[in-house]
C-alpha cells in the first residue's frame, strides 16, 4: 500500500488531509501559497520531513502566482513568500531547510525569466520529494538492522508515511522491518493532545496489516518496566549538533523512563532534521499551541470554561537519553556531536 | 464551595454524575443495589473512597429492598448482594473494606430482625460518609505541613471532593494548602484516557478559584526537568504493605521521571486504602477497561476501526519511587514496611 502524504500535479499541491483522519479520506488542494501556509498551520499536513516538502511546494505555487510581473517585482515577492512559508511553523527545521533549498534555486537561477525561475523552482520541489522517499527506504534499511527478529516496538506520535512525502522515518524503520519478514509487534501511543498516534499511526499500522495495539501514552512506562518493549523509535521534529532532539511532546518522558529501565530508543530522522547552526537543544525554539487542542475533541469540550492551559507541542530529549540516530548516511551513535558534525553537508 | 459526591437520603443514594462533568452537572439517583453496582461499573462514581461508601450505601438499598423477608431468606440474600458490590470494581481496596464493614455490622446484628439490621446498616454508612469527610480534613492538614508557601504542585487524575464523599485526598491537601493562605499554583494531568483531570480536577480547581493550568499528561515530564515542579501529590485506589501504590495509569511514570529529578512525590490516602492482605504491588489485579475509553472520545471514534488496545486502568509505583503516603493517622515516611504495619486496624 502507498501512502501519498503530499503530490504535484496539474499546478496544484494535493494533501491528504490528516485532519480528518482516521474518519474520512479527503484530499486537500492547495493552489496559492498561502493555502500551504494554512495547511502547514492548521496540521492538514504535520511531520517535519512533509512539512519541508509542502513548504518547498509552497515556494513553487508562490512562483506560478507572480510569474507574470516583472523580475524586479517577482523577486521582491518571492523574498516576502519565503519569508511567510519559512515562519509557518517554528520547530521542524525541514521546514527552513526546505525553503532554503528554494531560495538557493531563485538566486542561483536569478538571471532567468520568473518563468523560467518557476520552472527551475518546480524541478527542486519534485526533487526534494522525491529523494525523500529514498532517503526514508535508505534509513528504514540502516534502521532494519536494529531490529531483533521478533521485536516489540514501541512508538510515539507519528512519523510514518504520513508524516513524510511516503514510507516514513521511524515507521519506515518498522516497515522495512515487516516487510523484511521479522515477526515484529508494536505499541503506538496515542499522543495527546492531537492523537497522531491514534488517528494516524494506528490507520497505518491497520493499513499494513502489522500486528499492533493502541495505548494512551502514560501505558508505555508499565510496559517498558515490565520487559515487554524490545526497543523504542520515534522522528524528530530538530536534532541539535550535539545530538538533543525536539519531537512530539511526550518523547522526552518515554526517554526518562526508557533510560530507567535500559531500553534503547532510537531516533529516525534525515540529516535535514539537524540543525548544523545550533549546538543544543536549549537553542531549540519550542511552539505552544492552541489551548482548544487540549479542552476540546473534536469539537466538543471536555474541560470546563476558564481553565487555563498549557500545551507545548514538542519536548527536548537530551543527547544522554538516546541511543542511536537513525539516518540515511548511517546510524549515528555516541558521542554524537563528534560523529554528527562529521555528517555536516 | 462544598460538592456533595453522594448523598443519602429519603431512602436513595444521590450521586453527581461524573460522566456529564464538566459540561453539565446532574445527579444520577441509585433506588437499588443494582443502580449502584451500574453507577460504580460506568463511573457515574469513581474515586477509592467515593466507590467504598457508595458501595457501602448499595449494601443499604439491598437491605431495604429485601427487609420483608423471613430472616434466613434476607440474610441469604445479603450475602449475594455483599458479593455482587465487593466486585462492582477490582483495584480499589476501598470498596472491599466498605462491604465488609456493612458484612460485619449483619454478623453483629444476625439476632434483630431484618428491618432492624436494615436501620443498623443505614447508620453505618451514614458514619462511613461522615468519617470520610473527616478523613479527609485531617489528612489534609497533615498534608499541608509538606507544603511550602509558594508551591507549585502538580496532580494526576482526579483525588478531589469528586473522588471522596467530599473535601479530596490529594485535592484535600492541596485544598488545605490554599484554604491556609498559601500562595500555590497547581498543574493538572488531564489523565488519559477517562480524562479525569480535565473534566474533574480542573472543575474543582476552577470552582474552588484555586489557580491552576491544565495539561496534556507527557507535558509534565518537561515541567519536572526544568524545575517547574516543587511536589506531586496524588491518591490511591490500593497501598500494598510494603508501599507499593496502585493509582491511576500514568502515575507510575510520573514517579520515574519524579525519581530522576528530584522532586518529591506523595500519595494522599486513607488508612482504608492500605490492604493489609497483601505484602506487594504484585499481588494487585489491574483492572483493564474498554477499548473504547481509547478509540472513542465522548461517542466519537478518534482511532481507525479494527484497530486492537491495551487499557488497564491503573499502575502500581513501587515504594522506592514514593517519597511519604499521608493518612489520617499522619505521615508515612520509609521504611513503609515497618511505619505501615505500625498502623495496622
Amino acid at each position: 500500500m502507498e501512502i501519498k502524504t503530499l503530490e504535484f500535479k496539474d499546478e496544484k499541491l494535493y494533501l491528504i488531509d490528516q485532519r480528518k483522519l482516521p474518519n474520512s479520506f479527503e484530499t486537500f488542494v492547495c493552489e496559492t501559497y498561502k493555502d500551504v501556509d494554512f495547511a502547514i498551520k492548521d496540521m492538514v499536513v504535520r511531520g517535519a520531513p512533509a512539512i519541508g516538502a509542502s513548504g518547498a511546494y509552497g515556494v513553487v505555487l508562490g512562483a506560478k502566482e507572480y510569474k507574470d510581473l516583472e523580475k524586479k517585482d517577482f523577486l521582491e515577492k518571492m523574498e516576502e513568500i519565503l519569508e511567510v512559508l519559512n515562519s509557518s511553523r517554528p520547530t521542524a527545521v525541514n521546514l527552513m531547510w526546505g525553503i532554503k533549498r528554494m531560495r538557493n534555486v531563485i538566486e542561483e537561477n536569478k538571471e532567468l525569466s520568473p518563468k523560467e525561475i518557476y520552472e527551475k523552482l518546480k524541478e527542486e520541489g519534485n526533487k526534494i520529494a522525491k529523494e525523500d522517499v529514498e532517503i526514508n527506504k535508505t534509513m528504514g534499511e540502516y534502521g532494519n538492522t536494529l531490529i531483533p527478529e521478533k521485536a516489540t516496538i514501541l512508538t510515539h506520535c507519528n512519523a510514518g508515511a504520513l508524516a513524510t512525502v511516503g514510507y516514513g522515518t521511524a515507521l519506515g524503520v518498522i516497515r522495512s522491518a515487516f516487510y523484511s519478514g521479522k515477526d515484529i509487534f508494536v505499541y503506538a501511543d496515542e499522543t495527546r493532545p492531537r492523537l497522531q498516534g491514534a488517528k494516524l499511526t494506528s490507520w497505518e499500522l491497520v493499513k499494513e496489516e502489522i500486528p499492533c495495539k493502541l495505548i494512551p501514552d502514560s501505558v508505555a512506562a508499565t510496559l517498558i518496566r515490565d520487559g515487554k518493549i524490545d526497543l523504542i523509535v520515534v522522528g524528530a521534529d530538530r536534532i541539535a549538533t550535539n545530538g538533543d532532539t525536539a519531537n512530539k511532546i511526550g518523547t522526552f518522558m518515554l526517554s526518562v523512563v526508557a533510560k530507567a529501565y535500559n531500553v534503547p530508543i532510537y531516533i529516525a530522522a534525515p540529516i535535514s532534521t539537524i540543525d548544523f547552526d545550533i549546538e543544543t537543544g536549549e537553542e531549540i525554539v519550542i511552539e505552544e499551541r492552541d489551548d482548544e487542542e487540549v479542552t476540546h475533541i473534536q469539537g466538543k469540550r471536555i474541560a470546563p470554561e476558564g481553565v487555563k492551559v498549557y500545551n507545548p507541542a514538542f519536548d527536548v530529549t537530551p543527547n544522554e537519553n538516546i541511543t542511536a540516530i537513525i539516518t540515511e548516511k548511517g546510524i549515528i551513535k555516541p558521542p554524537f556531536k563528534e560523529n554528527i558534525l562529521k555528517l555536516r553537508p
